[in-house]
């Protein structure tokens, strides 16, 4: 339980000095654009010179995509109470197609404005909400498809693709696995016209709400960087505001591209803006949560007008993606009846819930368009739920989950015809060898709209541990295409994550992500990978520490052993000791090739081999012949 | 670094409270043979029933594996300077192959055995061990192919096949998924007739030295459950023989199948017997770790004659299986020269260096059926070790590990020749495109020999979190049929790793064997899931708990939120709430159905969508007409 009120006018200007410290040894570079006026933050991990006999080596920096925003760059000054600068502004503003309201549009936005009581909690620097001229469609994807590049889509091309280049101007050539893409295409230079490309087709989304121009584009789609979503959110039962601002910039420290805010407790409202005007990473939200908040809980009285509220509530505040369950289907609720765990989607349950209440179609299906009309008012994205994602290994692929998915291909339509950005939201519970049908399917029923699961898990067992369960399933579902993987923590199943509880799930997802990426060949994957393992063979302590996903973490490992610093530079670790360093006795093997004058050590062996060739045919008689 | 003094001789007569405790409402159940006098362990874990409005539905007990040995049984008195029970050996004895010794055969031993100032290290109650008579061979594959049916075979066949007859003796008949066992035959009944002619094909190896008579036969072979291995070993720089001996009954207490003690600091003779005097698991070690503290850690001064000494003394021990780098051939080490990370292999490394030095082939090759010599006269089983193994994504699949494992089936031919059981070991760091074809090259190359994996690690750039990034490749490599997974705990890279690490590990890698078990078909694998996925949707918060692989970490994972205990009752969490609970709100939607009198939910709603069709086809327009 929280021992913290809910207290955001007292916010510290600066968030928790935890979350703004600078990775060890990287700096914050910023790559501008060619077209516009844009300015791409990486993070770039200054390596260590190898050491030699004669003279070091250079080791060149690594760069890494950087989710963390302006937090980590100590050249900016943070006051959450401000939010943090509103960058994209320009670029909304300079494409005429918006206009800034005269007041909020929401009913309830409006009287929680209005609220004296709520004064004590309120973000104070809401700026008035932008929407779309009338007749206008502001969403990147209906600039993709008219051919227009936009500063967004160039943004991301550069983000996408500076990893590699940055590799390329240090003059990094390594060693790189050919993958296996199932289909994806990666391309060694992404440009601003192939992100266009893919936006106007719906392969790939760019959650970007005019009214979160906070934001640093990003882009989702199997043909780019797999990406995480980590979820926070309060609930009626814990956690304040001030705490999910700050799980929210832990998880982008950490590597969350997206964050979804899942609060269901009172003032979902102030902390979701807390939130997006303090989040660099696009903010998703299931409105179907605050709805039922509206109606004190009870399914059966929501209505389209108390939803339609707050989809327009939500969506003047800047929510980047809505997931929106309308593929759960009064004829799919019964399916369900005989799971072992029945509904386990919240927003699946509720609108089976009303559905069966009031013998009707659930109303996010037959009001459908209606929802499109807002969406595109103000680029948000739809994440089109999995209301009947299976809960369980025994409910995987069945007819409830398949026949929503198809739904949800039929939708997708319908959004596209609006020039809405889709994605779909996918399992769940699946065991390893039925996960790629899933996939597959998607594909083939949604238009390669990109797919955005959670886990799978690949089993039930494993209370306490199911960021490890479905880390496996989402490896592999990212390898075969899944474009952004929603995180699961150790907490799942037993109770709300705290701040170490999101570092472990955004670790395991990054860790999951990463992987898809080496096995799908992604260009620029596996320059990291390399860096480190050489760091790791050449005793470079804090270069593997630091190229690490988590270099604090495997400091402190490191150091529970072997604390002194004197043994940073030792050329052994713990495990082993100096003497069964298996690193240190391949160094010695070359060094021995070396010393011999023979530069080949291939020469030198073949010398040895022919020298004592009988020798060894005597001694070894059988096993030798066999060789 | 440890603060605990090397002093066995003060052991606690116990072990440590945390590792004899009984698991939660589980109790220990023997099933008896019926061809010989063997009792085989398994955890039945006791649930509660389902609250139901008339009356409450029994739940049938769940049966697990059980791998503690008599640590979890109250009904034994433990006492570590003791030693467990000699269980097998009255079914040695009774083969009439085996002698007692006078004396320990190895110089070393008799050494150790002689020295005044080891007495306080001592494990004092040492038998005088056991070897084949002359000419005799007692290795189970030896009877295996002789026809033979030994108490062990039956063992591990009612050990691998009590949880589906358990299932099925209390009537429980669940939903089962078709697995894809990619040519593993996994029959719904395990017979020991199976378990031998396994064997006999070399496709299933049962480590049982015959100098480990307190050992529990278990089996290793892709045709039954996947099983795990937890290393161990104090180096030269931390840890205590107390320390591993609680650390081995911690790991089994977790599910480690076997455990490898791969001790390198001093008092690795002593620390090793007082670890098999108690282990209840098969131990398996590298000897060469020894040998080479034997020449004081340099790698060329080894001799054939020290290594045989030690493999001797080892195998009087009774260590069930040794790791053999006979692989590494003079002409693959050049073959590393150019890698990333080298030879990361400790033992590879050590016979790299020792080849190079000598210009000879690698003693172990050319000595190899001498060693099968030993290995028969103890049943020892060949780990065929992979000294050339990947360190780094980068170096996977090339030519030096192919190399190596060619040479390793070559070897296996040689070895059943004599009837030495054997396994090989694999990788290491794999992308996962690329693991599957080190699965296939092994089973072709090696002749279906189980395969014994180390991860494979499917990204370098997480350490401290390397049990995630290997879970992934385990899991997948399990399913494609890898018998043994070695596990990798957080510390991996880093450090010793300690008792919580430990945990961390074996969990991470029973979650990979499960979930391998589960994509595979494994006819019992899914009841487990079942269940506590049926106690998860029906709020029995504590049997969710007890099923899980760490009951005690779920339920303080739960507390951490909702202390109280009237909670652990309650319908939701705290992720959620009470009124956002999805699986309560389905609990209510099948409450609706069966409230309105209607049997069949089905009919309810198409009763429903009957009535409403009209409307809905009015109301819902364009969107209704193409559902």
């Amino acid at each position: 339980m929280s021992t913290v009120p809910d207290r955001p006018s007292n916010i510290k200007a600066n968030s928790n000095e935890s979350t703004v410290q600078p990775f060890p040894r990287s700096r914050k570079v910023h790559i501008k654009g060619e077209c516009f006026d844009v300015r791409v933050p990486m993070r770039e991990i200054s390596l260590s010179e190898t050491p030699g006999a004669l003279s070091a080596e250079p080791n060149a920096p690594v760069a890494v995509y950087d989710t963390s925003g302006p937090y980590t760059d100590p050249a900016v000054s943070i006051d959450l109470r401000k939010g943090l600068d509103r960058t994209r502004s320009v670029w909304i503003e300079g494409r005429a197609d918006t206009e800034v309201l005269p007041d909020l549009s929401s009913n309830y936005g409006r009287e929680r404005a209005a609220a004296p009581e709520l004064d004590a909690l309120r973000f104070t620097h809401i700026a008035t909400p932008r929407r779309a001229k009338s007749g206008c469609n502001v969403t990147q994807m209906h600039y993709a498809k008219k051919g227009i590049i936009t500063p967004e889509m160039e943004y991301v091309a550069i983000r996408e693709n500076c990893r590699l280049q940055h590799a390329r101007d240090h003059g990094v050539v390594g060693h790189r696995h050919v993958g296996q893409a199932f289909g994806a295409v990666l391309p060694e230079t992404i440009t601003p016209e192939f992100v266009r490309d893919e936006v106007a087709r719906g392969r790939a989304i760019i959650p970007a709400n005019i009214n979160h121009p906070e934001s640093e584009p990003m882009i989702i789609g199997r043909n780019f960087l797999v990406k995480i979503n980590g979820n926070l959110g309060n609930s009626a039962v814990t956690s304040s505001i001030e705490e999910e601002v700050e799980k929210m910039t832990w998880a982008i420290r950490w590597g969350a591209d997206t964050v979804m805010d899942l609060s269901t407790g009172k003032h979902i409202h102030e902390t979701r803006e807390w939130i997006i005007r303090n989040s660099p990473v696009p903010i998703g939200t299931v409105p179907i949560y605050q709805a039922l908040e509206k109606v004190d809980g009870k399914a059966e009285e929501l209505t389209w007008e108390i939803f339609r509220d707050t989809l327009v509530e939500q969506a003047e505040q800047g929510v980047d993606y809505f997931t929106i369950h309308a593929g759960v289907l009064l004829r799919y609720v019964p399916l369900t009846a005989k799971r072992v765990t029945g509904i386990v989607s919240r927003g699946g349950s509720i609108l089976a819930k009303w559905c069966l209440a009031h013998h009707e179609e659930n109303f996010l299906y037959t009001h459908f368009e209606e929802i499109c009309e807002i969406m595109k008012a103000y680029d948000v994205s739809f994440s089109l739920g999995d209301g009947l994602r299976p809960g369980s290994i025994a409910d995987a692929n069945d007819e409830a989950q398949f026949g929503e998915l198809e739904t949800l291909g039929q939708l997708t339509q319908i959004a596209w015809k609006h020039d809405v950005q889709t994605m779909i939201e996918g399992p769940g519970h699946v065991p390893m060898h039925m996960i790629k049908e899933n996939m597959d399917k998607q594909l083939r029923e949604c238009g390669e709209a990109p797919f955005y699961t959670l886990g799978p898990l690949t089993t039930d067992i494993a209370p306490g541990y199911d960021h490890i369960t479905s880390a496996i399933g989402a490896a592999m579902i990212g390898w075969y295409g899944t474009a952004m993987l929603c995180y699961v923590t150790p907490k799942e199943h037993l109770g709300l994550p705290n701040k170490e509880d999101v570092r472990e799930g955004i670790i395991a997802y990054k860790i999951a992500a990463h992987a898809a990426d080496l096995a799908k060949g992604h260009p620029a994957a596996q320059i990291r990978d390399n860096a480190l393992s050489k760091a790791r063979f050449e005793f470079r302590w804090d270069d593997q520490f630091n190229l690490g996903l988590d270099p604090e973490r495997a400091r402190d490992y490191h150091d529970a052993t072997l604390p002194k610093d004197a043994h940073k530079v030792a050329h052994f670790c713990s495990m082993c000791g100096p003497n069964f360093c298996s690193m240190k006795i391949t160094q010695d093997v070359r060094d021995y090739a070396a010393e011999k004058g023979i530069g080949d050590i291939k020469v030198a062996v073949a010398e040895g081999l022919a020298e004592k060739a009988k020798q060894f045919k005597e001694e070894g008689g059988e096993i030798y012949k066999e060789a």
